[in-house]
């Protein structure tokens, strides 16, 4: 990995130096903007650390969010933003409630385990039953109607470490359609190893899909070596059963809520350069890095460009949405947050030009990924001249999609980029009681501040059309 | 570190080529003895692998500690050993039961913490109080008598990482004493930063002590960000209140045990080389490195004398240790296991020549400590020509004691030995639900098996006075 202060290095020396001499030209002044990032004159780490030491886990629909979105307001006003508020939208709360698991054959052991984003609870008094093990969640898919009758179904596939995350889409269908697949052959519960690439007792949970507007049985993560522990007593020849409680609930009628705050454009306000994270969180940690540092880098890079003697063309738009963790009983299921923005404005989205998010963490960005329509041209070429002393590529491909929160606004046309972070420990952390700030790595938060302001200032401080199919004239 | 794949080829390579063709001589099979462990023939990680999957926790007096007892005497008597059997004795067992942190204010956010060993539980409905914050233990000492009335006193001393452990015993006072200390200035409970070198959501838990039979008040370890949290909290001006339930209970007259096997010695099997681990653990975890692989690593190294075609001159004695980690409400109060081996064997304890204990994790022995009385002469020379290979040099000072288990021999004369093994990365792990199996570095494992292999093979299969309180004749 390169060194952050090596970058630090190059960029205060080699670049900032030479584009000084040319200050009024838009890449001059992504320079800029970039440099003081990374000098650490951001409102990043502060931001970060006060709200997920004021407000802890914030799911989705909780006073812990609600007041996390109140307090963001009044920073977001504080540091000086345009048109700062909240829009609030209905949603389905899942609360985990108190659970417990335990090995209880061969012997008596406890389990570190998670339910399930969305899991119902089990009977009060829990369930019991055989560890059925499958390596991967195909092989579950393969057993035959009825053959889980009365027992607990585990899928056992170790998630892949790998710096773009490719190991969480690998695994992801386990999560999401293991419980209805097991289900549908008999079984009682279900459980998954983590979808983590760790080896510590904390269990990684994550949403599940309602099917029919329900969670058809309990699910629960395992941490990894709980996972490990299952397998070697069946490899020592066991018959493994488990004891298995939660009571976890819905709220029906909860409300979540997108915090809004604009860096208004000096030419053309209405077009919109939209960026996205997420305030909601997982309730066993404190939403540092999933997605408290999402929200600190995009506000961070807004507030370099807001401060600066000169406003960009367009409008930068800041989203903290709500409601990303969990699924909703309802179509579209997912992204309530996302949606709520698109279906609101909706009559906006034609004007808004381009949107990225920012929901991977804390780690450096080492790849830039553009719309197909400007991926060769000008304006990547200006953008890697600026992004690259950070560290950051050019992606293969051109970006198609951004993310969870923003995923609504680029399937109603809206054009996606991507800074990619380096995902290599991410998964470590992700959705455990672990995501707390002492995790965050303050040079490699700076480095995301640096990129997102330079990459939105260029963006919003020009007339590009990243909608466009084909390069437009002149972009090469 | 020295890596264990350059110690194997040093030690096949340079040292059991050079040696080999002596084969007669004790330091020739101290060599042979050493490169055995290292090419992994050796018992060591299969041991701790069954072991700790098949029982899980065990705490002291358990079902589990029992019956991982009875496991360990088939296992000894199916490796050959001599003289198997049980030792039982009688102790207060402690039962963590259901427990529960909240933060209630400024807002609520849950807590990852652990009760102490042998705290007492709270009240049914829990305790609720402001947290009083003291920078070190000594600080908590320095308050008033009835300053903490009605408040919750937490020390926020962060154990510092050392290779040698050095910092556990620095911040060893605040966690046995703590709970009497705070209580007699008025408070409700005590919280404790843990003792851990980590930044994980997992409480190090670990025994306090009776005072006049009785732990006066409930008392937790928090995770080391849970502690930063509360920090953090108290430094944006708030007031942090806590909630705290603990079901913790007692069994009076429970039933622990010491497991025992020898390797009888061929000449003087009246003479013991005593050799210590313990078989209980703390019951979150799994006992994997505490003390899994020290019953592993003692058994193991013994298991490689037990084999070889001539036996050491004097016995082997392997003692897996009940009921080390708990505290006890009476006079010795700590050490059970080691006390009734050391009285029950009180009239052959004169006759025991050496001891040394393993129980500090996996990771490679760096030093060797001798009694005064043969640290600067032949054996010691001897010793080290066959253990420098393995990256183990001599320590600066003579060993004074060498563990808890056998600290009560000691105490009753016994000279010890110390192999110290590398602490860097153990109090990650210690005390925590995290001790299981995958922590366990195998390499390491294989080599604290050659070191203890080769040392206990020297010490036995020779007439050294390890008692002599000056040089004896000719040893330099």
């Amino acid at each position: 990995m390169r060194s952050p202060s090596l970058c630090l290095a190059l960029a205060a020396g080699l670049f900032g130096t030479a584009h000084a001499a040319a200050p009024a030209t838009s890449e001059a002044i992504a320079v800029q903007l970039r440099d003081r990032a990374l000098a650490g004159h951001t409102v990043a780490y502060p931001w970060v650390s006060e709200l997920s030491t004021r407000f802890g886990p914030r799911p989705a629909g909780s006073d812990n969010e609600h007041q996390a979105a109140q307090w963001a307001v009044a920073r977001l006003k504080a540091l000086g933003f345009d048109n700062v508020h909240i829009e609030s939208f209905p949603i389905t709360a899942w609360v985990r409630g108190s659970e417990s698991g335990q090995i209880t054959a061969p012997g008596r052991q406890p389990l570190t385990l998670a339910a399930l984003g969305e899991s119902p609870p089990t009977p009060a008094g829990g369930l019991e039953g055989e560890v059925v093990i499958f390596p991967t969640f195909e092989e579950l898919k393969a057993a035959a109607p009825g053959s889980l009758t009365g027992k607990i179904a585990m899928v056992a596939l170790r998630m892949v470490r790998a710096q773009d995350g490719a190991g969480y889409g690998a695994a992801f269908a386990g999560r999401v359609d293991g419980p209805q697949e097991a289900a549908q052959r008999g079984a009682l519960a279900y459980l998954l190893r983590s979808m983590g690439t760790d080896s510590h007792r904390l269990a990684h949970t994550g949403t599940t899909r309602y099917v029919d507007g329900r969670v058809p049985i309990p699910c629960f993560a395992l941490s990894n070596p709980d996972a490990d522990q299952i397998e070697r007593l069946h490899a020592l020849g066991e018959t493994v059963r488990v004891r298995l409680t939660s009571g976890a609930s819905y709220v029906e009628g909860a409300q979540s809520q997108n915090v809004i705050a604009d860096v208004r454009g000096r030419e053309r306000a209405q077009e919109v350069v939209l960026l996205g994270a997420h305030l909601d969180s997982w309730d066993q940690g404190t939403g540092a890095i999933d997605d408290g540092t999402g929200t600190a880098i995009i506000v961070a890079a807004a507030k370099l460009i807001r401060d600066l003697p000169q406003k960009p063309e367009r409008t930068v738009r800041v989203v903290l949405f709500g409601s990303e963790e969990v699924a909703q009983p309802l179509p579209p299921g997912s992204a309530f947050g996302g949606h709520a923005y698109a279906d609101r404005h909706q009559s906006e989205l034609p004007s808004h030009v381009l949107t990225g998010e920012s929901d991977f963490g804390t780690d450096r960005v080492y790849e830039l990924a553009l719309p197909a329509a400007v991926a060769d041209g000008a304006f990547a070429k200006s953008a890697l001249r600026v992004l690259q002393p950070l560290g950051v590529l050019s992606a293969r491909q051109p970006a198609e999609d951004a993310g969870t929160d923003v995923g609504p606004a680029v399937e109603a046309g809206v054009p996606a980029f991507l800074l990619r972070q380096d995902g290599t420990r991410y998964f470590d952390i992700h959705h455990t009681a672990d995501d707390t700030l002492d995790k965050v790595d303050r040079e490699q938060l700076e480095q995301n501040v640096a990129a997102w302001a330079a990459l939105v200032w260029l963006a919003a401080d020009s007339d590009v059309d990243f909608r466009a199919h084909a390069a437009p004239p002149g972009a090469h």
